[in-house]
């Protein structure tokens, strides 16, 4: 960074002449709608990820040169780049700068993966794509050719008896014009592609930009939950990240049921669901399953990433001009299933209720469309408007499709999800006619998380459950679960259906987490779920953040960076569990609090004083929306309250501790005869 | 069938004058090369998958109105669909030509899923789509637009600010007015799309075509390999189609060292590689895959459906001007990965190294090329031309993309697949280097077949597979396999490592079953690997013995119908394993022998007689490429033989069944002392 900077400085003679004080101040953001005016509207569209633009770039815009610069640039990247780093410091605010100065400028600089819940950004194709650049992103399918396709410069040529040459193929091979090892000089034509060297450029941009990631070896222990161990069996540390989020993967009845399973019916299935691997174990699960979310029928795939790819290829490819509305923070598996679908995408803005509902005004009503959404955003934990998109999918007849990856297990009396939870009551009841999650179309989830095992599945109506079992060919050219995995995932969603003492004390940890976190001012990304988001907003340092937590604390937790978030939005997940007690969350929170002070990272009032309104939530006033899922109420703390006081064992603070120590005594009797 | 034979006999004087003995004689097929020369060429193009027509079509041909109707079908449908019904005896004969009187034929007729190792086709673009089409199949990828793409009428409009509608919107829209549920008239604007009575239709077009799928449920028991029961405890089976080619899925070492695993480690990995899912099991099972190709580096995904996909995907988006060479017969997964990329693709006709050679030669050294294939292709058994290609690519500069899917665990000195078995000796020796397993770039195998578990791979230098690692977003965006599934594939690869005997008995009994169904004249399609496919030429028929097999003979033998093979292949796959043992497979060829009696289906001397030359190798005379991979000499028979016939326990004859005796013999010692 400092290189840029350097290079920045070079060619600008005001950067050259501020000093870094300077510079730090005016990078320093101003809330859009404050901006200023008269800077260019190139500039005010370049702001969808954090909402907010630098004094540094307000100035810039109104440079003669960077002005013109910046606007280019902001047209031919999509302003995501720009935009992304808008929130990093005056580092970033250099390095986008030079970016639009610089003469080389890659047409394809990367886009956000994901962007926040507090974006103010369009999301339309129109201003910008948003969403997820990932890396099988032609803008068109492979097509059959025939051997005739290059002429003797190495550009390819009509085909005789073909309509036309693919964009996508004369445009690979204008690119390949200036690209090592592919170029259209006939000379060069006699030397064959370099492959090797092509991965390791390819490996020298990801080291380059920060985006190459380094796996930890983490060996999570059965019998220690949430410690792990790593390489060496003797080097142990906590696991804070895992989306085991309720332990059931060493739940005493889910492994039983696995070794038995394993025992009478071998370690694989044998086959694909057609050919010898359909068995009770798959019946049983997808019954299960169909339970779970009150459903006709459901369907188990290897994984959920399958599921919503098949699904959504699956449907939008069928149905006649569907188009499919994606909320902008979806998933990778939406993202690419809409796109293999082959059928028309349109992004609306994230949560944005509003946005859709223009968006679905503006189509035919017989056309079909599904709007595709998520109830817990896994890396800022916010939550999608159920509610509210299930009354526009009826008021404009429009299939909904709920990723409810992170909530199964966690959320609702019988932990079916957020649909189920926002109708605690009739759940309880066993009344799920006409409720949210009675609404909701297609609903997928997964076994690999809250469930502690391995695969994904679909839920819905019997002929919509058929047809995508008859035509998807990730579910039918693949092979099956294994059985004991199957037979696992069953017994952790009974488990999780008949007991909900997991969940509640899971969401009481996290309160606590969150509540111990706030009181040191270190920066949780505001949000209702049970998610705990840390923001650090830069690639390297969340890294060396990680890393010392892991080697100077032992507590694990992955730096997440770009592309599972935005440039400038880097941050530390953090996942709490029934098994993280006191003693393991004193200890992250000193760690966490010493590694802030040693590596000078902001920390929440550093965000609301620099950034007006704050950042992705840090340092803004509470906001409603943030308000937990899990009411107090349900978590039985205001009667919890009102008998610890009657005990006068409490006063009006330390209440979650109280309540914890409590579920401590009441959650060990559980074990001890579950 | 009969429905449509009345049609067509009503719009037909010929066909309604013709007696069905007539029409029976008719349907035999005449080969292409000794088709009249005066049959219209779209004819002649119109036979890719079984290589014949039959002699009703050269008479249709030579009809004023029906040779119109058969080039102009031909033509738009690209011909598949007329050529899978030339096998198809009378009734697909009379369902073509009614199809091509048909005023109302749909533009998108199904093209065959995979063709067979003796199909003559040109598989050339420019001529037809022949590989499957699969469900997911716009011809471009999803593109994202804004919400106003369609006009009153509900026909999407071209939008301000972007290029164009994209054709596929526009394809879909023109399609939409003449589908139910949706269309152009105003008036039906006003109603939503009905979701249901969608999938109801295509659920219905499933059944009509006779391809929709009844699972069977099959619980393979792991004490009692290769017996099964079925939905009732006490209901048994045995099992015959399973690609658990070596019980490996009941090896006592894989399940101890699984039980083990779970005790230790828990059910789920609880996260993606990056995020907590990274451990001590996958480092150890991706050197053990490495090991065994002879490669720097592996990398384990959920499935060898996702590997494919995602490798295939990510390889031909990134490479600039990349183009795929993809054997006609390649599985669904590949073409998949293909079509996600994005990239040109190029289908060469199955194994035909010329064919291939011709499209490489017209495309320029310098562009990056993938020639995709597999080592055994599993429905029919053919084998790939490793050797061959592997020069070819040395010549043109492509890499090598080799899916050993079905034959890993199965072929070579330590189970490596067909690539080490052609190099058997140098690999007993520890010489990989220059072998062609060595000059192979790219190895794609699974851990659900022979090694009994669930997963897929891939084999490489360590820069290709860090930059997979990096980029492919089905490898990042998703759950880790289980620690106990990776711990017990790699123990079930180091077994197979270090044991030959079950595959060589495998090998023994497949000889055994070919040698007893020849005996009885049943058709097997003939091929030089483990795969036994029993040649029936029709859906419901080959339905109708599997289910007679199952219920009247306890014997479980899936019916392989479309999209698996095509229209009028349709077969049963057998696939023997070690515990196939004498009794099974007498039960098995007794069971076969009367199922073919009693529905009357063709045995290899009926094809014979009725089409000249064979059809699929059925009915053929012996062929070269056909003589078993693992020879005479490698299974030890050569040696046996010799000392069979000194100690004069067996003549000429019976030579497999003398050695599988000895063979179950030394099986059980090493069983017992595994």
């Amino acid at each position: 960074m400092d290189a840029v900077l350097r290079q920045s400085k070079a060619v600008c003679p005001f950067l050259k002449k501020a000093s870094p004080a300077t510079l730090r101040a005016l990078s320093t953001a101003s809330r859009q709608s404050a901006a200023a005016p008269e800077a260019s509207s190139a500039l005010i569209a370049a702001s969808p990820c954090g909402g907010a633009l630098s004094k540094l770039q307000l100035l810039a815009g109104r440079c003669p040169v960077m002005g013109k610069a910046m606007a280019v640039q902001a047209t031919r990247i999509g302003t995501s780049r720009v935009a992304a780093n808008s929130s990093m410091g005056y580092r970033g605010v250099a390095a986008s700068l030079s970016q639009a100065f610089s003469t080389s400028a890659r047409a394809s600089a990367p886009a956000p993966a994901r962007t926040c819940p507090h974006a103010a950004a369009s999301a339309t194709a129109s201003s910008a794509p948003r969403t997820a650049r990932l890396h099988t992103s032609r803008s068109q399918e492979a097509r059959a050719v025939d051997g005739h396709v290059f002429n003797e410069k190495g550009i390819p040529t009509s085909i005789p008896g073909t309509a036309k040459v693919p964009k996508a193929a004369k445009a690979a091979a204008n690119k390949a014009s200036t690209t090592p090892g592919f170029a259209a000089a006939p000379a060069m034509m006699q030397t064959k592609f370099d492959y090797e060297g092509f991965y390791e450029a390819e490996l020298d941009k990801k080291h380059k930009d920060k985006s190459y990631r380094y796996f930890n070896n983490i060996n999570r222990l059965a019998k220690d939950f949430p410690r792990a161990h790593m390489a060496e069996k003797e080097d142990r540390v906590t696991v804070w990240c895992a989306n085991d989020y309720l332990g059931m993967g060493s739940n005493p009845q889910v492994l039983r049921t696995m070794h038995e399973t394993l025992d009478e019916y071998g370690a694989g299935a044998g086959g694909t669901r057609n050919i010898s691997g359909h068995n009770r174990h798959a019946v049983h699960l997808e019954e299960t399953v169909a339970r779970l979310h009150a459903k006709e029928a459901a369907l188990v795939f290897s994984s959920c990433y399958v599921a919503n790819d098949a699904t959504l290829a699956t449907l939008g490819s069928k149905m006649p001009g569907c188009v499919i509305l994606s909320d902008s923070l979806n998933h990778a598996s939406m993202i690419q299933g809409i796109r293999h679908s082959g059928t028309q995408k349109i992004v609306f803005r994230h949560n944005d209720v509003e946005n859709l509902e223009a968006k679905l005004a503006a189509l035919p009503l017989n056309v079909p469309k599904i709007i595709a959404f998520e109830s817990v955003y896994s890396m800022c934990g916010s939550i999608g408007p159920i509610e509210a998109i299930c009354d526009l999918a009826d008021k404009y007849g429009a299939l909904t499709f709920l990723d409810e990856v992170h909530a199964v297990g966690m959320y609702g009396p019988n932990g079916a999800g957020v649909a189920e939870h926002l109708d605690f009551d009739a759940h309880v009841q066993g009344r799920p006619s006409g409720t949210l999650m009675d609404r909701i179309d297609i609903i997928t989830g997964t076994l690999g998380k809250a469930y502690g095992c391995v695969g994904g599945y679909i839920a819905g109506s019997s002929q919509l459950v058929d047809m995508i079992r008859s035509l998807a060919p990730g579910f039918i050219f693949t092979t099956s679960l294994p059985p004991a995995t199957m037979a696992g995932a069953r017994a952790a969603i009974e488990y999780q259906m008949g007991y909900g003492g997991d969940r509640r004390l899971q969401q009481l940890h996290t309160r606590a987490v969150k509540e111990s976190l706030a009181a040191r001012d270190i920066p949780v990304i505001p949000n209702p779920s049970h998610i705990v988001p840390i923001l650090v907003g830069d690639a390297e340092v969340a890294k060396q953040a990680s890393d010392m937590l892991l080697h100077d604390h032992q507590i694990y937790v992955q730096s997440i960076n770009y592309p599972t978030v935005p440039v400038g939005q880097e941050r530390l997940r953090i996942t709490p569990t029934p098994g993280h007690v006191k003693e393991f969350r004193d200890r992250l929170v000193h760690a966490v609090d010493s590694i802030w002070t040693e590596l000078g990272i902001r920390r929440t009032s550093d965000w609301a004083r620099q950034v007006p309104g704050g950042f992705l939530g840090v340092g803004a006033p509470p906001a409603a929306e943030n308000k937990p899922l899990w009411t107090d109420e349900q978590l039985g703390i205001t009667q919890a309250v009102r008998e610890l006081q009657e005990q006068k064992q409490v006063g009006s603070n330390g209440v979650t501790e109280a309540l914890l120590a409590q579920e401590k005594q009441s959650s060990s009797t559980v074990s001890a005869t579950a």
